[in-house]
């Protein structure tokens, strides 16, 4: 049995769902109007498909749109997305010398993005046996998947060592500064910085190292990785019924998030707006990771009380502690018979809430590397990531309190960081970035 | 909205898709009989449900049984299983003393598994605030995603340093010997070897995890975990039509894998025989695992000739050179109009094939662990998993031949290594390794 729906075969003839249409009329369309103009149902599939005979085939072409999200448009996608099941980031750091060389890194990178969020190959296949395949092809095959790329720039793009290396020094927007050092720290170099971060996302994990493989393949003498992980959470396929995901330690992760869909909340908690500047950030917003070992051998040797005193929720039903339900409203000033808070005043969240009117966006992931080969434990946690509007006003203030008095600091050790300024959207026709560089 | 589905809570009715039965009846049945007892098509879905009233939690009771594979029978699971999406591997090494121990672990290990592999938590919980949970929580709610656990004991549990450790010494199998160096193997200590190798399949990250931690957690005291790595191959769901998964060289991978439903071919490929000996292997097979890196970037940069050549199959349809079918018989004399081989014979397919006479059952999964940080570059490949009935006979040889000659070694290095008797499967009432210790 042959797989039909190989992109690099011309189509003979789609005439089962679609109207004739080469390949490259196709790629162009998608190219210049997004996933708009696919056609609707039937998707990027006909992108696959051979037009070849027989039932295989026409199952080939049936792509559903739900798996494929525009990229261009108002904002990036990635940040107000509903999570996806698997993560990648990577930092990159800039090689080139030019800022016309990172201008033409930006305008390769999201000719790229645009193209494989839609469930295309990076460019064109020449299928000239003397050149390197343009796509790398892991992804052959695989539906969009949900794929999103988010694209920042991080503090060293407008200065590095006291260097205004691409003319930009001037343009960099106050809020992307080095975050300053937190009480609990145990930063590794390794782990951290980056002159650009790239948050790639998707409900598959081969398509989501795709992205970052063909980004890191296209930056060659432009940008290099300078560091990277992998992410996932439970797959919406797994969970028994919709809801929070469990984060390693057990517990439900995310439940005092910002709800998505209200505007106003995302234009209040995320998106930088016209009247903060710089323009070039209109629409933007701030980027966080941290990389959070869990120091899970410990927190399995924990009891019960321990756990949720230190989560400030139960267990199971992620309520606030005294609380029934996950989604009721946090009351720190419940009280126990003897007087003691419920909910404790160091317990995680808690501390996160203060007095509930700052908030960032959270759509943190796990991640697993094995064991540290310096300790024997297992090399887990949470590669945190928040959005927010002002860092020095939402994020900031927020970790300095948790790093100063979290009971969950005895479990965890942030040991990644690095903050970015991601871009607003791009038009059709446009490029990532255009209005900075 | 509080999700219903946990397992901690008392169902208070099932009459919705069951016949009244308390949880700890439900447990029980699963616990002594495996799936067959679930009740049909509802499954363990019960299990997680607590019978409170809505739409919702109708929903979270129909876990469908298809994610519940059988734990015990003749044959373990996790070798001729059709593969599942996710692959967590880890590489214990005993610390306990006693032959007597590392039985008791085994026996905890077997009743550990053949709970969680039916989408239970690995005890009872005692809900007590004054004791760590018995299972660590972030499966919870989460269906079994067809996770299988396949064990595997190596050679240093038999001798180690020349010692006879537990008195197994003589019980050793001859298949059972550390492997030979191979030409190409620049093998790292951190990633070889082990006295006992795990292998957890699953549809889901989370819940393959899940097993892999709570079977370190059981085992304190008497193992430690040596060495683990997760992977991956694109998820089933992702597929826009079934077909062999593509490594990440972009090349389908599997495509000559003999047919795990063709009973003959398993038991000349991967079974141990009753002939064989020893008698405690009857059912067994044996399974080794190589690290593999790929050099991506070099890759990345060779012509679609030589992807192709190196290979010896076509990258988009996978048919061998001069072929047009990914499943065609391999013929290695075909010659083009020069009298050249059309598959090269220092190809990766003419070398594993040899004379088509032996073959072993491939279990492979692509693994990404970020950059290595001695070399910048992307550390990612293939963890390499197969399973034969004798080493010796089969994968040795045939990795003779590829270590010497394989093309492929120009874009690969072998840096991790090891080899594992895999137990027969156990029965209700008994666990795994029952004969040997």
């Amino acid at each position: 049995m042959e797989t039909k729906n190989d992109f690099q075969k011309e189509p003979q003839n789609n005439s089962q769902t679609e109207p004739k249409l080469s390949r490259r009329q196709l790629l162009k369309m998608a190219g210049v109007g997004g996933a708009g103009l696919l056609l609707g149902g039937a998707g990027v599939g006909s992108l696959f498909a051979t037009g070849a005979v027989g039932a295989a085939s026409s199952t080939a072409t049936a792509q559903p749109a739900a798996d494929i999200l525009p990229f261009y448009g108002k904002y990036q996608q990635g940040i107000v997305t509903p999570q996806q099941d698997f993560f990648h980031f990577a930092a990159f750091d800039i090689i080139a010398k030019k800022r016309s060389d990172v201008r033409a890194l930006f305008e390769k990178w999201t000719d790229a993005a645009a193209r494989i969020t839609q469930g295309q190959p990076v460019g064109d296949e020449s299928n000239n046996q003397h050149l390197p395949p343009t796509d790398t092809g892991e992804a052959i095959g695989l539906t969009a998947s949900k794929l999103t790329i988010t694209f920042g720039v991080g503090p060293t793009l407008f200065t590095k060592d006291g260097a205004d290396r691409f003319g930009l020094a001037s343009k960099r927007p106050a809020p992307l500064a080095d975050l300053p050092a937190f009480s609990a720290d145990e930063l590794q170099a390794e782990w951290c910085g980056g002159d650009i971060g790239v948050q790639v996302c998707a409900n598959d994990p081969q398509v989501a190292f795709h992205a970052i493989r063909n980004l890191a393949r296209i930056a060659r003498g432009s940008a290099v990785i300078r560091w990277s992980q992998a992410g996932f959470q439970r797959t919406e396929r797994a969970a028994a019924k919709p809801g929070t995901a469990r984060n390693l330690m057990g517990f439900k992760d995310g439940t005092g998030n910002p709800d998505v869909n209200d505007d106003a909340a995302m234009n209040d908690v995320v998106w930088v707006q016209p009247s903060e500047g710089p323009a070039w950030m209109t629409n933007g917003s701030y980027m966080i990771v941290r990389r959070i070992r869990m120091r899970i051998e410990e927190w399995d040797r924990s009891t019960l009380q321990d756990q949720e005193a230190t989560f400030g929720r139960a267990r199971i039903s992620g309520a606030p502690l005294g609380g029934t339900d996950e989604f009721e409203k946090l009351d720190l000033d419940k009280k126990d018979a003897s007087g003691k808070p419920l909910i404790p005043v160091d317990s995680h969240v808690a501390l996160a809430h203060g007095d509930g009117k700052v908030r960032i966006l959270r759509r943190s992931y796990s991640y697993t590397n094995g064991i540290d080969a310096k300790t024997g434990q297992l090399d887990t946690g949470l590669f945190f990531v928040c959005f927010n509007r002002d860092p020095r006003k939402q994020f900031v203030p927020m970790q300095q309190r948790l790093a100063k008095n979290d009971r969950l600091n005895e479990y965890i050790v942030h040991v990644g960081s690095a903050v970015f300024a991601c871009l607003p959207g791009a038009s059709a026709g446009g490029f990532l970035g255009q209005e900075l560089f």
